[in-house]
């Protein structure tokens, strides 16, 4: 994308399954002896291999380093679902949409920037209108926008905002863990492996299943849709045909969760995929009995 | 609810978990030889207790007799979700909601009545005003209602019937018993038993399970909704802490049933209820799996 | 409708277009020496005339003769918009529904009944079962009712009552006022009356006015539907064809009771009504002009 | 916003209220012998100033000088509400967007492009990433979007063009020009002038009118907001505090407008504007009246 916009880019290529390597980008930090490197772009967490990216490690490599690059993190399938603390981790520009964590439709790009992106700005050479953080800041104090906003999505962000705030931060993320955490025993029940491997990165807003060798995983995704009403998501790219995705992100709970890999399980089995009915929702449910919270009594629950 | 309208009733008590027996109707109106019964009332599907009652067989037990009382069907629970032919089995009063099979929400209270149910309603004695069919006859003819009516509750009707149509009430009759059947089987799984025994009677819209000895069903049902967030239906009168329910009726699918049977389960286990996790929902997604239609292709969804 | 119930009813008759007359109630009730009346039945604003009765000056009417009867009020067109003090004007039992002040669809009846109304249910003999207060006693205690109620309507009326509340009864009543107003100026503008001569008993919640002799009313309504997209209420019963009706109550502003009143008036001159376009709705113009608050500043709209 | 993006652009300028200059782009045109000039760029519809160019006319400037650059045309304020006929007009590229004439929420930009626009993509050199017809092109014909799209909206389209085809093109256009003249008709009474001063190039889609002089436009923008909650559009750049728009365009009707007129009254009085209450208003109903369609029966109305 950047390439396409005329910019000089380095691009660390790694494995897909693993999450951004502090190694390599430490060495070409280094390496640029003369500062010019302007910006070190991540990933937080990857759409297409289920991966989550360690961005307090990046941003500690950056500082240790003492380079002046600034931090650009994409965190479109992280931001309300996982950790993410823009100041701490003094990210730079981190960018994020209505339809993953928030729950509603698309149509949002939400953007933060921070002071030292702000001050880049002003020497930045890329030809923008629509994209132009000026435009923004010029109309923003009035309360306005530069351009005809989509009010049913403010109102709707407003709302899911509330939400998040009503269940806690905190308690969002554990939500996100523990979801994750069922979805992995149930790929383990099926006797199947992520795409990533380590546990540092896998993700937890979704999970990459790899189909066994000889099972296009393609044919997995259209029989759970003709089939079984279930949107599960494709390989891409390099992955294509190798893994299929279960996203549980946003406003999700353990038996939507529950639903979706029963669906899995079907498509997979017409699929050719040699497991047992119920192998992996039944660990899935013994995990969620297991680690559920305490029962609220009744009387809790009518005020 | 008749004898609270002063209206003299013999109800046929029968055990609960059975249908409408036939045997004693029959005996009752061959007794009644000089024809005073008015009316036989039936509830074609019984929401307490997982039971259809056979309504063509009691319609031929009246018939055999040549006895003239109407037939009053409650087809609350069914009408939409299971086969109802108000002509062929010449019912004379039918009503419904819209809040079970045509799944949108409560607030309509639908009846059908024959030729004879309008003549006896003109030598009917009982006091009414809001419930008079003799206000709905007159105001119907030119497209009013004697009342304010609900616009979006008949707006809702309109489109919920256009899907109806759409899917075709044989298909529609066909998915009921699907998701019913998958219930049963996880029933099985379970080891554990419908409170309804006799497979005659055993209900497509709705499945009624038997906690075992010592387990409390409320507490199954107040676990499932305080922890994983599930409406499930509690056990009434009789068989009140004895049976928790699970509706499947309306627009319904297969994984949202899985779901429902995943929380019985987690639930269950709560309870103290003696059951391996995916035990039942294990022999449903088989059950499914098995039977599924054949796979439409790719092509064939893409327009 | 009491009489359909085979109650024994006095109507105390009125020239339509005037309030409940408190003298003759006052003079039956005295007549009353055994005190046999049970109940004094009065519609607070009734929806086919335009008018208001005073509902103070009758339970004072009750109160100086010192008769035991029960006040019960039917509010269906005045409780949220008009002033209503259930407590301090002791009534006995108050019924609204969900589809006028509240603004929410059509599919609430809402009962309020003093602890000497819930007494006399106890020896009431009227046969009653979907209407008996008991059971929604027995079942509220525990957050429940004793039907399937309608969800989405209680949280509309929830979310009805919090608008009301923001905005302060004292303001809703003052707009209701003011829209009545509005539409009255119309009137006179168009050298009209409304049903309602005495301006003690004039509506706030709606306006009904006459046609000159001559114009068939229903031909204004039927002209203002088809060929304006505006519904204006028919004459009914004794005024058929004689007045039409125009609602202003509920979630409602100047600019939406223009916009009928700009209806109304194409519609009757259409009709054949002899006005100058805009000589109606030029008073209520000016009318809401001149009387509207204090213009906010900018800066106080902007938080 | 062209010449922010780098490119090179000759703007022709001209009176604010006025349309496209024919003549000077012929000159232009003309004097481009070596054809360097890419492309002609028109707003059909201009929203700032109510001025609907003439694009045929301008098409007809370019093929008598046998020119070959690609019209682009702005018709975001009128594809939907004013006849526009892409191909037999042989437009290269034409925009609109979703929140106006098709009266959804703001979120689709909705491009046409001509094959001969398509080539000229081949060559062109602005970076792009977003906005690049080739991932359009690309992901298409399998029945995608190369981005996440806003199904929401996609439905909601569908539902605004099923309607708009209900209705009929023509009758659309039809009724944009019967409420644009109410609109006119009312600045009239008012003794006003829109800023568009020729007949030719008057608005159908919105209408704008310039207040008296000392009389700051935008007081009665800010006034009918606070005031009257309705929302007219301010004067923008050149005619800031000159003038104020009421937009007539979408899923709208004569009452619709007239509340508009109301409001705007109300507001001007306030401003200080020397109008009569009515004096508008009353020549839109006038007009609206007499221009009414033949009124329906009664009977044609219930099916």
């Amino acid at each position: 994308m950047m390439q396409r916009l005329g910019l000089d880019v380095t691009v660390i290529d790694c494995r897909w399954g693993d999450g951004a390597d502090e190694a390599k980008l430490a060495e070409i930090l280094k390496a640029d002896t003369k500062k010019q490197i302007k910006a070190v772009a991540v990933v937080h967490n990857e759409t297409t291999t289920g991966v989550t990216s360690d961005i307090p490690e990046v941003r500690k490599t950056m500082d240790t380093i003492d380079h002046p690059a600034l931090l650009l993190v994409d965190g479109v399938s992280s931001i309300g679902a996982l950790e993410f603390k823009f100041d701490d981790w003094r990210v730079d520009v981190a960018v994020t949409g209505s339809q993953k964590a928030l729950s509603i439709p698309t149509g949002l790009g939400l953007v933060c920037a921070s002071p030292k992106a702000l001050d880049a700005m002003k020497s930045a050479k890329l030809k923008r209108v629509y994209y132009d953080f000026a435009d923004m800041l010029r109309t923003n104090p009035s309360g306005n926008v530069p351009y005809t906003p989509s009010l049913p999505l403010l109102y709707g962000m407003r709302a899911s905002i509330k939400m998040l705030k009503e269940e806690g931060m905190q308690n969002v993320h554990a939500r996100h863990f523990r979801l994750a955490e069922g979805a992995r025993k149930a790929v383990e029940g099926w006797g199947l492996q992520t795409l990533c491997k380590d546990p540092r990165w896998k993700s937890d807003s979704l999970t990459v299943i790899e189909t066994p060798a000889g099972i296009d995983s393609q044919k997995v995704v259209d029989i759970a849709y003709a089939k079984y009403n279930l949107s599960l998501g494709i390989g891409l790219d390099k992955v294509k045909g190798k893994v299929f995705r279960i996203g549980h992100l946003g406003n999700m709970d353990e038996l939507m969760l529950c639903s979706a890999l029963c669906g899995a399980e079907m498509a997979m089995i017409d699929a050719g995929v040699k497991i047992a009915p119920g192998s992996g929702v039944s660990k899935a449910i013994d995990y969620f009995q297991k680690t559920a919270k305490v029962i609220p009594t009744r009387e809790s629950l009518v005020q």
